[in-house]
């Protein structure tokens, strides 16, 4: 299943049902090395979703499926019961491994729904469910490549492109959201050129993003977060492109943190910010970005950040993963169905229904 | 000449004039180390002003000067001329560390003028230099209490203060700029919290912003660059205090990467933006900020930090180390003359000449 252009699979099922197990490159190890690891039980896949070594709402996804159907196995086979209830138990516990990602819980919903479902014994409810994991990781890649489809069109030649964390491969099943868009454009042949905020504390853009780009050979800028407004005001980024972990029924986005920021940066240098994501990632039931929760992480994450102590001890510290952008800052959501412009309420329901 | 509440000295002349040297905390080494180094030729305090071990406008000035007068021995003592040349020697090489910062400048012709005067030999106008570098830090000193003075009124109880890299005692001779303002309010009594930007790529705000207020036990939350917005969409930020390294006749202001930015976040939220500096900050001779020259430092400062690489090998970077805010954004710059405000060509003339 590996992508001929990219040749890396973030996420993949290894052997079959009963025996299977999960791998998954160990993102914390990018850019320097490159390391696959094998989780075989739910812990393990809840300590990768947990440390970010497999990250980005849509790989959580696919990632927390996989783990269901692993988890699913823990009561014997024997019979279907001992399947769902295992099941069940595994996707409360992979449920809490990270908060605000909705496609973790969208994933492990339709796993649900899945179990829920008559079989004759275990063996057979249990490939129904590595089937249905299957299909949300296929579904995943098909809609990777349709965002690309309608964001390319986006991208004019020559535009400077500024782009925030990764929303790449690595933060899907393959190809990306954010970096669909820009990986389209670059198929067609539209010239750009990309710059990569690094994204602190964790440096996803640095280490991944930058990583993802080069590879492809699409010219790639790094950049500290805050420079962006500096190449902004330089002349030099034409459009944003970011990805999303949810998105309220208002179009109000909660993605990595530094996100608001830059499309404060955007509106104040009158360029157009874009967000891509699958139509999994809307979260129709909350009515705007206040009530998206917000992860808060450990604190050394900023003080420890590169292995060496970068402040003081005990300096109070202030983490959260993510923030909300307002929907009134967004030109547009891209998602596999096709633009959502303007981001009101009425249009994304349109979209989403159609 | 130590201050009692903080308990160090940035720089200090050790010595006399003609066997003395000036010794530096070594700031690269912050906050895990305290650890002070000598400089005995001026190429040692070349080196200190260009890898930052000694930074920040105004301690630039002071060291520089100092360096001047080391520099100023390198052809003997017997003659005047002799010590008044290898002073212009020393000053045009000094002027070469670092392009951004108009202290350096300001301080280096300032000796230069005393170069200038007569003197009966060698000795005598060397201690004529080094009474003029002892003026200029003597100067700073005074200059960063008056500032506090000023700038303390404009801090209201229970105000979070939003501050960028580091503008405090570090990055003076001794009580800082936008952090004396801060410290003449906490000895008021002002109750107030800072919020402390870590500041990439060489973390100022981390390794020595913390540092100073967790010394003088003032309430300060650690945040990531990209953590801004949100901290001020939270409500938790009523004011933004930064420093300068070089201010234009009009008011646009040279400061530390990201300055720009926070600026414009700051005007997003309605919060008042406020620049603490010296009047020798202030470069009169150009009209506005597009003139300042923009230091760009090494890529591996961004791909290497603290000594792990974070980003693929030869990604390209972009690594510029100061930005311009348009005076537009400035709600008042507190010199020790009291404040500027509102920021324009006419006030800023008019309070520089009174």
């Amino acid at each position: 299943m590996s992508d001929d252009a990219l040749g890396f699979d973030t996420v993949r099922w290894m052997g079959g049902a009963a025996d299977g197990w999960l791998r998954l490159i160990d993102q914390t190890r990018l850019p320097v090395d490159f390391l696959e690891i094998d989780c075989r039980d739910a812990p393990g896949v809840w300590e990768a979703i947990k440390m970010l070594r497999v990250r980005g709402a849509p790989a959580i996804g696919v990632a927390a499926a996989y783990g269901a159907v692993i988890g699913a196995r823990s009561r014997g086979l024997s019979e279907a019961g001992a399947v769902r209830e295992a099941l069940h138990e595994a996707a409360d516990y992979l449920a809490g491994s990270r908060p605000t990602a909705v496609n973790l819980f969208w994933a492990l919903d339709r796993m649900r729904a899945v179990a829920q479902t008559d079989a004759s014994n275990g063996l057979a409810l249990l490939e129904a469910l590595l089937a249905e994991a299957r299909a949300i990781e296929a579904l995943d890649r098909a809609t990777c490549r349709a965002i690309g489809r309608h964001g390319a069109p986006l991208i004019e030649p020559g535009d400077g492109v500024l782009t925030h964390c990764n929303a790449g491969g690595l933060a899907t099943a393959d190809y990306g959201t954010a970096l669909a868009v820009i990986f389209a454009a670059h198929e067609r042949g539209t010239p750009l050129r990309v710059f990569a905020d690094e994204t602190r504390p964790l440096l996803q853009g640095a280490r991944l993003t930058a990583w993802e780009l080069a590879r492809r050979k699409i010219p790639v800028t790094l950049i500290c977060d805050n420079m962006a407004a500096q190449v902004m005001r330089e002349g030099k980024v034409q459009r944003v492109v970011v990805g999303a972990d949810r998105i309220a029924a208002n179009g109000d986005t909660a993605n990595k943190i530094g996100t608001y920021g830059v499309a404060l940066l955007a509106h104040a240098h009158q360029i157009p910010f874009y967000v891509a994501a699958p139509a999994s990632t809307f979260d129709l039931s909350i009515a705007d970005g206040s009530l998206i929760p917000i992860e808060e992480r450990d604190p050394r994450e900023i003080t420890h950040g590169f292995g060496r102590q970068t402040a003081p001890d005990s300096v109070q510290v202030y983490n959260p993963a993510f923030d909300v952008t307002p929907a009134r800052l967004i030109a547009g959501i891209i998602t596999e169905r096709g633009l959502i412009s303007p981001v009101d309420r009425e249009t994304i329901a349109r979209q989403l229904s159609g």
